[in-house]
């Protein structure tokens, strides 16, 4: 079995407070979806576990949300330019409702608009430039100011603006055409700061390799030599490798968490390499293990431990990481045939937390002073004294840590909550069963049942050398751990019945 | 370490149903206290998740529920006599929606129809007798009136009665006055039978040992002799032997189970014996381990192990036997003062479910044939043809259980539940916290984390043996299995992603 | 103004029972809006405040639900059929936990099985026939046996079943082809009988006049020649004349109630003319005003008064008929733009009740002997001796109704509520507020507690010609008024406090 | 009729802010009632739809809540002192989660502190000093310690603490004895400030006429005196003058509205009279029309208004005034056993509305400049230009209150909201169906249904005059009117159809 042995940090004067940035904001499929039940069950119970504070996805402009929505005559010409917010109200109300602001992508085009009939997934977004880049401005406008008389200038002008998403890649931008794009940001920021100048602007929103590099430089540059506003820079990273399929299925192997660290730093390097730009926010508007919603990898503990290393990391170079997605109401390659089906969200259908909920909970207790930070964990100490850190094992194999706390002096009390292949996995345990496509209550309700973390308790009393934790990991198990001054409170007569008969 | 071996009765069609009785009644702390909220959502999660058909308690004349409402004049002379029913609607419309139909007892009395100033318990209920007997018949019937008028002559009559509580203990009957009970059980009975023929009436409710079937012996010699109608005999079983206090605490050693098992036989036999009530229904209208609510074993695992003991036998005897309490709202000694205090709950206060909780989850799901019966198990087979199964340790070491089921060919999933030491025993986990008092929000999240069993899964391929399921229990571990035929749901491309990386 | 005056048949005895049948089915927008919050929560409001048994809605088949799944190559031929329940699972769950059962109506065409490209609605159902009838009858029956699974074949087979909708118009059924209807009946009916042979499969589903009753003669010579089983003929009903448009709108005069009861007595006719038929149930699975959700005339008083006419009579020949629908998340002509815009929903997208609503919720009340029934009320006996009636003014002016009932003696309460053009109609308030198309929470609040019948009480004291009632009621109000027997219970030295300073 | 024709101040920037302070603080039955469902479901309603910040209400210190729990030998005496927050936790818990702080009252006296048996109310609350000032102040000091623990120090620092509660009265405080308060008082003012100094703490909490402002008087000389700190006055003012009694009710003539405003003014007068206490903060810490909870007065329109006429002018003199109380479950003068009984709630027992609870709606409303306060109205221009304003009728007849807004041009939307004898008064409707004590179902939705203002609404525009409200009230009318500028919506081709038949 293999060990690591740490020492944390025992000047916790000197260290710096974690960057956790991981509850900026949270991935959902395309808006149209929020109106669902299931969807707002799922954001709920994520709202209410975890806590995010803002909310990004796609389709706040396709047909199925219903903004544009022109009077036409009889030959289907555009007569009067009228806009619907029926639909978008409902879901911005619940967003807000729960603690989440928009994080607006500016996407994709309505069909009456566009100038072009290329559609992307399943639910046919136009992924094509405008006919009339006025109009597509009017109707930003129009938002905006339809937001602003129901939100609030104050609260609207706190939500930061994307301009499209993906525009390298052909599938989401008609032939990935650059100068399109930048045409299209341009007239994009111009119409938001019209209406409210302090908003946040941003872009290009690039995924992939060193095209999308070359994306961003190009985009800095026009922003730079054209006197653009830009306000951050925004792309994606995803961790899988060259895939193969089987089925509807998508198999990669993943990337350790450095490669895609070191892609944000890169990232970071490369803004901070303008003057003008240094400093400026990098925001990654979507990052996950596979960019496949039918990659199985999504819904097992190996993604929650891959996920752990991101979230130990990425703040130190990023404004915000936003994991794509919170839940599993997703549409884009077709309606989901299975509860398990590898799909990204945190949350499985019926309500089922998966193993990378817990990474997410755990790490978003996680705020304090940074005392230890390794390959395989993070402790901080928080405001009050207490400790609190995640564990985690990329490794193949068993992997015992131990973690040793110089100058901790007295009793503590430690609690631990693992999650592994036995705890908080209902995937395996829905595999057991002969993976059941629709659920019976029962099935649903045992599969709830086996969707927490392992909890234990103990007390550790110091040494010389203050104390030490240790825990052995099973493969790709993710440990939250939580040290406190133990505190014993007496009732009269009262014995704790561990062995009462 | 133990071991067991059993083969199951591979002949179902010539095998018997489960008599499992112990879902028709469940008890409750005072009536009164079905006002608070705390109560009430105890028990919805109670009849969610198990689901009783009946519920007991004291305290239905008590004067905090306030049924008993004369007018009196300036001397204190009841000058009418009237009823308030503002408080026993709202208790009894809250039953009737959750599923629950009272088992009414009469009692306590009224102070202000008390012939003496006797109370119990901390609340204080007057345990002497009426004043005045007419008085006691017409309040009787005013509230079965009343409850015919709420909820339907149809539906009243099918609440069994039972008369006064345990008038065999000086604490609960002024003197355990047999004659004076004898006197007010006929006044009771002939008050229902006036107003509802139909309605099933019975007593004599009594606690303890020998004298307590002297008690019941002389109860029924009295209704032979004097045709007075008796349509059940009810009594209370507890399980704890001679007790020992330390301050606001009671400790002891508990009976095994066939004790209290052979108790109840020996009250089937006693009712038996009189040609006349040969048959009739014997309910045990309390029992538990401890018969005090500051007794730390109720809320442990050797709890849960004691009870499934006595789950697996009951109802050979009894038409019912209630639980001495669902939830630990409850005042008798007092306002616990910590989350942990050895109340009698399935339920701890903050919604924590406790291990015996999960016996009755467990034993809730056994209908059927019963298919194998022995001292530490217990299955059936469904009518669906699935097999379930309880499994339990009452032994202070780890046992191993091994259950043949010959004749069962092809594959099989199992799955299976388990509570002990290690999982669903929230109390181990507050014990190693230090045993706050008040709970914060966060330890109370951790707590109702660890109250829910392990669930495992696997699947077994039969040999010409049949199948075999083999378990290893903790000590005072209770293990539900439930075993159905394997069916494997293909989609195309699907693989399980056990080691995906 | 006007008055009339009736006096009841006071011979109860002789009179028959109400055939009130208003409840046993309702409307919906297209199934996968049942995917929606706000329709589940407008559904929820609906059932627990009137309660229907069934409901209706077309899209079953449609590739929002995404029933057919199959696997297809690359080319895009299907290689394995295969099925998708995930999203038809979630919403008859949810219709079963309400208490509606699905009323099924096959249709329309999944893309994929689809014969041509002709669509129908702003949400594009296919409305031609299967490519392959085999493949079609296969997907029946592989619906069938889901649902058996899932819910049980005894639940299942109670659940009627109508073979597509309006194939007499060109719109919904290509070129309005009555023989390719007749082929797809046939397949239809011969797959759900393979399957469960005592479902109950009917047709035509036709909307309109006299095409319509030919349709329908056709359609049951065509059963009845070839043996082809048919357990009920169902057809839908408007009130609207010839419409006219403005805008996004339309207009159009209403007939009189008369008019639609005599289509409906007319259609009975035709179903009796046949002997094997005689007796067969007859379901207007569609009926209400105007055909067009945007039609202002659904939101007013005026319809409440209209549909009152319509629920009077329709029991006497319908065995169902289905208000069209029970709320306002519906897009076939798109997605509203502003709360009130003419949907035919009994309820207002934000959860606020039409004045139709309050029609339902009243009728919903009337069982027992119908004691009276004129053109403006009808009065029914209940079983319990109260008396329970609406009363509807469908003329342009006020009108004072007097009711009679001689031979009731003694003391009676009266309770009315009303809805008129000055209570329980939001839209008038909508209207003085300025329409507003997207409503504040301030606003909403208003409108809500706009939606409320105005309630009266008061008593009567018989006279030698009994008690009467009388209500002047503005035009298109309608009125429920319930008498019982006047008791008053006293409480010593109450008096109420009508002029109390 | 009479009527009143009055014009506002078109000077808004001259005029003042309303002085609102309605919201401050609510009165509640005893904090052991605040256990009970019913009761939160009251009070959720009242905070979800009206909103106050403090609440405040009798026995934090009485054993039903169970905070002073000393561990006892066998003779009775305090072996050691300890403290049970189990209940208090609960019901402070949800006091803060629907935004509501406590405003605490310290008092009564635990049974096992108090030096004497007296006891007040039903449920026997002790009101003598207590045996050892020295355990009271120990008591406090722990209660505030563990306030500060579970809620945070700069939470508990904002709670107003008031010391015992009408100790003027000699039922409520021991021979009424003034020195015996002042000693209480010292101790309690020295356990606050020893713990949290910033405290804000005061008394006398006095009820009742002259007697009472010597009471003030002698209590601010004593802490000018001795040094002892005050930070603001506290007293109690009720409408109701001499009252009679039947059976169990309370019958009384009411002040009008001007001779409680001048107890207040005469109040706030005394204090300021003391150079050292000048501008401190007066507390009116309950107020009503009666003190009786067996007043049938409470759930009149007739108490609507006349609250109304102390809502526009206390807070010129008073910090806060706490109604008293929100709901009507209140046991003071023992259970209700109907649900009108005359209880003091703004909502009654089952969750309906009375009509004062409007009277508070209304009042929340009025935040801005106040431009106008007659008798019978109050109206204030809001932040964003509109025009808010209530109006009430204490005349026996109707009245025709008529206010003029010179100088507002253009076209105006007026929405008003009445509550009178008509409408928003279920009393009324419960009476007419002969007052009955348990409500079934329909009963009680029936009176839910009438519990709410009647809403109209229109437009004006302006002619030279500006424009003109007028309104006539039924007696004891009260009604909140909103102006806004009117602003159609237009939809194309949409009319409103108002008279589409």
């Amino acid at each position: 079995m293999m060990s690591t042995r740490h020492v944390y940090n025992a000047d916790a004067q000197a260290t710096a407070l974690f960057q956790n940035n991981m509850a900026y904001c949270i991935g959902t499929g395309r808006m149209g979806l929020a109106l669902q039940e299931e969807y707002q069950q799922q954001m709920r119970m994520v709202q209410e576990e975890i806590g995010f504070s803002h909310i990004r996805g796609h389709g706040l402009f396709c047909d199925d949300v219903g903004i544009y929505w022109p009077v036409l005559d009889q030959d289907g010409n555009v007569v009067e330019e009228r806009y619907n917010f029926t639909y978008l109200d409902r879901i911005f109300d619940n967003y807000l409702k729960v603690g989440l602001r928009p994080f607006l992508e500016l996407g994709f085009m309505p069909k009456k608009m566009a100038s072009g009939t290329q559609t992307i997934f399943y639910w046919e977004g136009n992924t094509t430039p405008p006919k009339d880049h006025d109009q597509w401005a009017r109707m930003i406008k129009a938002l905006l100011l339809h937001l602003c008389e129901r939100y609030g200038r104050e609260e609207v002008v706190t939500w930061p603006v994307e301009v499209w998403n993906e525009p390298n890649l052909r599938g989401f931008w008609e032939n990935a055409d650059l100068d399109a794009y930048l045409k299209l940001y341009d007239v994009s920021v111009g119409a938001v700061k019209e209406i409210l100048p302090q908003m946040r602007v941003g872009g290009p929103a690039v995924c992939g390799g060193s095209q999308c590099m070359h994306f961003i430089r190009t985009f800095l540059e026009h922003c730079r030599d054209n006197k653009v506003p830009v306000d951050f820079v925004s792309r994606h990273i995803y961790m899988g490798q060259d895939p193969h399929r089987d089925g509807r299925y998508l198999y990669h192997a993943m990337n350790k968490p450095e490669v895609n660290i070191r892609e944000a730093e890169d990232t970071r390097e490369l803004i901070d390499s303008f003057p003008e730009f240094k400093g400026y926010e990098l925001h990654i508007t979507e990052y996950n293990t596979s960019y496949n919603p039918f990659c199985p990898t999504h819904d097992t503990v190996y993604n929650a431990a891959l996920i752990a290393g991101l979230l130990a990391k990425m703040g130190d170079t990023c404004a915000s990481y936003s994991y794509w997605t919170f839940g599993d109401v997703f549409e884009e390659m077709g309606i989901p045939d299975r509860v398990f089906h590898g799909g990204f969200g945190l949350v499985a259908n019926g309500l089922i937390r998966k193993p990378t909920f817990w990474t997410f909970e755990f790490f978003k207790r996680l705020e304090g002073k940074m005392i230890l930070r390794e390959e395989d964990c993070l402790f901080v100490k928080t405001e009050n004294g207490s400790i609190r850190g995640v564990m985690w094992n990329l490794e193949k194999e068993e992997k015992k840590i131990e973690v040793h706390f110089p100058g901790m002096e007295g009793k503590w009390g430690v609690v631990t909550r693992t999650v592994d292949m036995e705890n908080g996995n209902p995937l395996r345990i829905w595999h057991e069963m002969g993976e059941p496509a629709s659920l019976t209550r029962d099935q649903l309700n045992i599969l709830r049942q086996s969707d927490i973390p392992h909890t234990d308790a103990y007390s550790l009393i110091s040494d010389e050398k203050g104390i030490c934790v240790e825990k052995t990991l099973m493969a790709n198990a993710v440990v939250y751990v939580e040290i406190t001054p133990f505190k014993k409170e007496e009732s009269l007569g009262y014995h704790y019945p561990g062995i009462c008969e």
